[in-house]
């Protein structure tokens, strides 16, 4: 078979481990040289490759490489920018076509959640329509821990570790002041739609009284009254009480409590500020000297305390879609197949992108403890081996050292200019 | 000279390093057992001598005691409580020395800002008058870096290092995205009036256009158009901006721009919430999509990214405390002498508790760059080697391993009892 590029993008909300993924993109492709010719990426995801602006990452050191391993954030950018149905967003399809046959790409690899799936999956089909041979491939990344199929989300690990490790100290800070002081600390944490990180906060918790005592899923409408029970029971029992809840929260009439009217390019509310909320509730009932925390972007972007699980299975998977596309695989998406719990094992194995495309896993209410407020056994130990390992990047000066692409753009080839 | 007791206590606001000061004391004091009998500590702080609430640390194990090191947040509680002067709390006073007397405390260690600093002095003074031997030391500790003698406080290496490296990490994040999502990065970080952590945030800032773009410190009366037209060049320049912002920020009238009207024990208003507001300022006139975070308590707590610099100096001066108490000085402090800035090289010194009593030590206007959004070198050059090295505590299946002591009681030995 012809030697044929490969184009690499990133998309969505970035990851602390996103990078890693993206070290495995091109060093296992430096190693298929035979196959693979350039290793391209999109300037700011698929905006760059609708734009024809391209990185040639051919530019780039073995040494910056390796570095994408530890660094956190898109390096090539990432972007939010959602196509529609085939039909719909025609325009967009066939100029991404157009770009890769000018291109000769004959590898496109989209690093993505549920939206880029789907976006992947519709590509593979109209290039398949087109006879422009091409080999689609769909690799996992949100913190969210959502996409079905997969075991688990590269990405969502690192988040997982970063909270569970603030819960539990922030859990040593507030039990030391609680007699005159902050009584009730809650933190905010992302997770729009899925519980997953709220419910990772839980593993914080190995015996009864320790941080964090209360988890507020999404999946779960909120109810202030036995919500405010379960708060003063706690301060009663250990004299000080935890709270993790999800940017998700939603009343009674399913409204998100922190509710901004803003919203992104997906459509998707842009929420921050349930925490103040949450602890404005708690003061208002008890008179607790309450304190909160929003973690925001410090929580996915925190590659000091990454996951080691999750830095290799965020590699692995993009050492896997190479090796599938140069198989001639296509619609599909590496995933992490879950072998063992004790010891934790796992393999890479593969599903299909339209089975994956436009659908949400969120936490099942059998991983919830009937008050809706913990986490259970099963969930524990489905989250646990998830946080496993050490990880860190080098430290220089006292600082984590990450690194900056030189990312050199590929001469244009197309006349034409798009309009984003 | 006769054996007598030891009576550590820990004061306000905790840190990541407290402990690591507790355990320079503890160990210490058990390799001078001809002159030290039993380390008391007070359960919750002063109010647990008050209360004559104290705590035999000879019942916990060297490992426990060593696990002190690693372990934030304070091991025998703390508290906000405040005495004011000899004759105003003269009631307070005279209790303290009972309790010291009933348990035969010969030396007594206090380990706090300068409020307690304050106390220390207070309590060596009535000791002196009423003809009580008492070796009287205060011990630094905290993140806010305000006291004055000392060339730095432990507990504020340690939050440096935690927020410069959120810093960093997020203005990868937000860099990635900026094309479509976020433009506008706002952190909100501790340091009421004293804005030494929002100038260790600007330590990540390297190199020109490196996050954080711009800082906010409470020595600085807030103005919103300079700071606005600084943004709009940031992102006009960089395609995104971050900004570092200290809770206490006010107003050109000098009202917190945060202000939530409740107060704590010290009657210092309890404040939260200033990063939402410069978010939604930025949001208003720009559009900019913005987002923000409060690290809270998130950032004192955290023990895993600890600078090592920091927990060997907090060692330090609890070991130091010990020493100078068994020589029989009163009325002291152990502080950091810094004695080179390259290489760095500290070393301890002594300074008088009356001189470091009730005052702050603010950002001098020189570390302040001229236009007082960013920190110049002379102000890099002095915070640079105090976030140096890493730490970690022990982890265990992907979370850091915290002591819990046992904390046991001292059987009372006082008649009455006294009301807080």
């Amino acid at each position: 078979m012809a030697k044929r590029n490969a184009l690499y993008a990133q998309s969505g909300g970035v990851t602390a481990v996103i990078n890693a993924t993206a070290c495995g993109v091109i060093e296992t492709a430096r190693k298929h040289r035979s196959r693979i010719g350039k290793v391209y990426a999109g300037r700011d995801g698929i905006i760059g490759v609708l734009t024809e602006d391209l990185i040639d990452t051919s530019k780039e050191t073995p040494a910056a490489i390796r570095a994408l391993r530890h660094t956190p954030g898109g390096a090539f950018g990432s972007c939010r920018y959602k196509l529609k149905g085939l039909e719909e967003s025609r325009a967009q399809y066939e100029r991404l076509l157009a770009v890769f046959e000018a291109h000769d790409i004959g590898y496109f690899l989209y690093n993505g959640g549920n939206d880029s799936a789907d976006t992947t999956w519709k590509i593979s089909q109209l290039a398949e329509k087109l006879g422009y041979p091409l080999a689609c491939i769909g690799i996992p990344k949100t913190v969210d821990n959502d996409l079905v199929a997969t075991d688990n989300c590269p990405g969502f690990g690192s988040v997982a570790k970063y909270v569970a490790t603030s819960m539990r100290e922030t859990g040593y800070d507030v039990a030391s002041m609680a007699r005159t002081s902050t009584k009730v600390f809650v933190l905010e944490v992302m997770g729009r739609h899925a519980g997953w990180i709220t419910a990772a906060c839980g593993v914080a918790a190995e015996k009864e009284g320790e941080a964090p005592h209360i988890l507020l899923f999404p999946e779960l409408a909120f109810d202030p009254e036995p919500f405010l029970g379960r708060v003063e029971a706690v301060v009663k029992a250990y004299g000080f009480c935890t709270v993790a809840v999800s940017e998700g929260l939603r009343d009674q009439d399913g409204k998100f409590l922190s509710e901004s009217g803003v919203r992104d390019a997906f459509g998707h509310a842009q929420l921050g500020g349930v925490a103040p909320r949450i602890a404005a509730l708690v003061r208002n009932r008890f008179g607790y000297r309450c304190h909160w925390a929003v973690a925001d972007y410090l929580q996915r972007a925190a590659r000091h305390i990454a996951s080691k699980v999750d830095t290799q299975q965020a590699y692995a998977v993009g050492k896997a879609a190479v090796e599938l596309a140069i198989k001639g695989r296509s619609a599909v998406m590496p995933i992490i197949v879950r072998k063992s719990n004790r010891p934790y094992r796992w393999a890479i194995g593969t599903a299909e992108l339209k089975d994956i495309a436009n659908r949400e896993k969120m936490v099942p209410r059998e991983f919830i403890t009937d008050d809706g407020f913990h986490i259970t056994a099963r969930c524990r130990q489905y989250l646990a081996p998830l946080i496993v390992g050490e990880d860190p990047p080098p430290f220089k000066n006292g600082l984590p050292v990450y690194v900056k692409l030189r990312n050199v753009s590929v001469p244009k080839k197309l006349q034409s200019e798009f309009k984003i």
